[in-house]
């Protein structure tokens, strides 16, 4: 009786029907389980019974890591300490010679709360109104960078700091933005409109952060 | 010195217990990665160097798809786009012949903010409480339909017309209601009960959309 | 040294800056306190001196609801039972006479988990492949409907029945489609071409569900 | 120009970033699809074809479990109903004989909302300031427990109880606290100074959780 | 044309629907803004042009908070801290004293990640298998306590002993079990039953816990 | 009988409990209702009766917004179109004259998916392992820009192009880096040393930026 229209309208339907996926998918909310440090081989969650304390302790953090320009950065995040998998957490241990700096980055998916453990750090943010909060806090403060916002530390004081961040995210990820910028590559035209600077003045940086050759 | 109730009393306690799961999941929240291409063979993400910008772009709606009765689906969720694995977003192109029409349907997993590229579309949905909002939105013009609602489009223009839709969902799904209640074998009672029509008349849908065989 | 483009970039930079909304948020994930029942004047959480455990008790679904074409549904979400604000859960009480159905609907905002109190009640949902799984389940028995997925029940035994749905949402929100098609309002035009039905057809389902009068 | 710094400037930003994990991911928010039943061998989502309605019902709790010490309690989470996985739901059914308890206990992943099937049962649970919320609920009563929230019950009435539990997570947990803190091996000292104990009085208790042999 | 049944099957559908809340909302998620200082009489974001560096910066933790028994906490959530509203993360300062225990307590929402700034510290948890992690761990050292999950330290050095906890919840909220059990009020007849304990024993408990007066 | 030791015990097990914040909260996740658009007096969402299907329609976007050294960027967050509120989504027109850039920036809180509407538009990011991926895209064409990565676009082709991103948040934030590096505030020391640029340098480029009077 509708011979005319009945499949035609059948196919258009189906057409704009979204298949279903089976996603590798990865994410940082609730976990499903007490915890879940992946099997190396299967990337399931290893079985209960395999797992010690010792895999839920780290000690990778008691002594800084190695320093280049008077800073050293060691994260702690779910790659070297697999227990935190699900978790939703992460560290890192920040270490700073006297007038040392940690650049201007941000972590892409964490706040940070940052804890002085040694000497007078400045530390600050830019929001995104572009709003500078800078101070410097001592041995025993604490400072707050929101999500995904830009943030620098440096050094202040006459004898070495520790910081000790933590995450909450078990891979906040981090760019440092001096090596994102004139490190990676960008074309030059883009970047010598984008800060007003001369093609050679680029140049300089681009070397500086290793992508091109000296002269 | 409590012999009787020691055993019962710890099995009892035990047997309540959920027990640890290793689940497949899926799920659309804040990704553990900068992005994660599905490897097809192992399921993990693909490791970032054997990725190409390539990956991240996609010219597959450039043209509308093939055109039935009048209207033109193409999705581009994470499953035509690996790239939008994990990112929480996918896309759809929609094309109208003159008077073509997108049949009223809803989303399960997102948000649709529809922009009209081309043309002239009457546009709608309908809330949960049954209040309908609809008007005809032009080149340019935005319309967003809240996740889960119903909603509908038809080109009321002298023209073809184009929308792009945007979804927070790498996965939205589709479920177009007239074949989803006509089209997919509903018992027949049900639907002459919910509809108050016929049995003759759900027949006559049902061949429509091609569940039952004409005459 | 730069002054004929420093104010330019400036401007242009800002120009492009999303500004800091106060928003009215509403979301159904982790809790950030044991519980927060809203106290009705200043839209914050009551303080938990002024609760009792009556407030975390809901005895209105003891019994059926009022029943209107042999079914009787009694949804019990944060707005009749507050205790649920912020918890991430409610209830629905469906009472069907012998014939009685629950039309074809869906919850945009839950996964629903039925669970048969008394009688046969034949089950089912459409997933977005448009794939009916249906069957009659019995007391005791459970049916999972995913969230936003099309589902549908009908006593289909001899005596009356009763189904317990529990939800992942606090406001998993419901719509009919019989009324929200043709009940609610939309174009004419656009439910003949969506459906394939005549004017006059569409006319006569707009009358039953009140849309239009009657002759 | 800058050959001195060029190099170690470069490192040093290096040096602190995080790398890519390709994580067993597990959490309980938003489905990427309709449903995902995990397959034994490939732990990817089971193709919908393969799919009946049998796997979306569940029958297991239509009479009680194994009784110990008056009390019976069956989860239904993914495990043993794999529909619910990424579907962020699960049950229990508990039965009480006359007197029966479910002792003080907490789900770590969900929100539970009773519902009382039979019986009379005093139900309770202590917020995180201490304050207790209890007293008896009957057949038809509903109480909610907040996620993570320190719960329990006794059947109080004259004839046996039995409670259908729903939680907004597809494994929520549960902690039975007189064996997680007696019975599972907590050092003595601390179990001593933590209740104000003597060294004997924890050794019975251990005992009676079956860690300790009886003498 | 169907007059009898109009009405009726409008009615009963609309009877079903979800009624909209106007929620008091709380969650621990994603931010919508960089920061969101609540205003103490609008309960607002404070405007960010208000706010100084000294806003997001904590000085409460340098030095140890109040002891009893040996034991000091002080929890930095947002309560004491605003800067964290909305940011999902919060801190604890532990002082033991030789010998100084934290009680087997869990957060109902959040992990911690413990860092042992001084002291040799005894520190572990009980999974919801009933299993036992536990060791000492030193200064400079980390252990992870899955979310809702049951943990104790103790210090079991010759020396004072301090720990920093960090929380991936703006309120992890903590229920010290032996207050929360024996201290709270809970029924004594369910006590008894649970802990397989005599009703003297529990009223010594209780009294020890403050519930019940002295003879 | 414990006279000494029940005081202590009880305060010192109290005075590490979280209080109860009575939050302003604010998240993207999954909305509470169909939509929310905020009262200004009440900060509660309006009724849905109060609104219309302009509510829910935008069309400041028809038209590229001012331009500023060849660039125009209009973000249509739900500041300006309040029907995005809870909706989890965004939107932004950006037009390029011949030449134009979008300088390099990241959206703190959203993954981008840019469709470009006219001309020839080289489009990249640099990934958190500061790997640039970059390419020209044409009309019709899509890039995807994951959240929180450093992205930037130029218009190479020879007339106007125009670009609509879509964002998975309905406040993405955006933080342009030449003017957060160096028209913000920083430190002058602090940037001297991330950039390895010496003070006068800096100082020509805060002085671009605004941040420093002209000589």
């Amino acid at each position: 009786m509708f011979p005319k229209t009945t499949l035609p309208l059948l196919i258009f339907i189906f057409q704009f029907t979204f298949h279903q996926p089976s996603p590798v998918s990865a994410s940082d909310p609730d976990p499903l389980q007490d915890y879940c440090l992946p099997s190396p081989h299967t990337h399931q969650c290893k079985n209960s019974s395999s797992l010690t304390v010792d895999d839920f302790t780290f000690s990778g953090i008691k002594h800084p890591g190695k320093f280049t320009n008077k800073f050293s950065g060691v994260p702690v995040s779910a790659t070297v300490f697999p227990a935190l998998n699900t978790l939703g957490m992460s560290l890192v241990r920040a270490d700073f010679e006297v007038g040392g700096i940690n650049v201007p980055h941000y972590h892409p998916r964490a706040t940070e709360v940052a804890y002085v453990l040694e000497g007078k750090v400045y530390s600050g943010f830019v929001d995104t109104l572009n709003k500078v909060f800078a101070k410097v806090i001592e041995k025993g403060e604490v400072m707050v960078f929101p999500r995904g916002v830009l943030h620098f530390q440096m050094n202040v004081g006459d004898s070495p700091a520790t910081v000790i961040g933590s995450f909450d995210s078990q891979n906040p990820g981090s760019v440092k933005l001096p090596v994102a910028l004139f490190g990676s590559g960008i074309d030059d035209e883009l970047l010598e409109k984008s800060f007003g600077l001369k093609s050679k003045e680029i140049s300089k940086l681009k070397k500086r952060f290793g992508i091109e050759k000296e002269d």
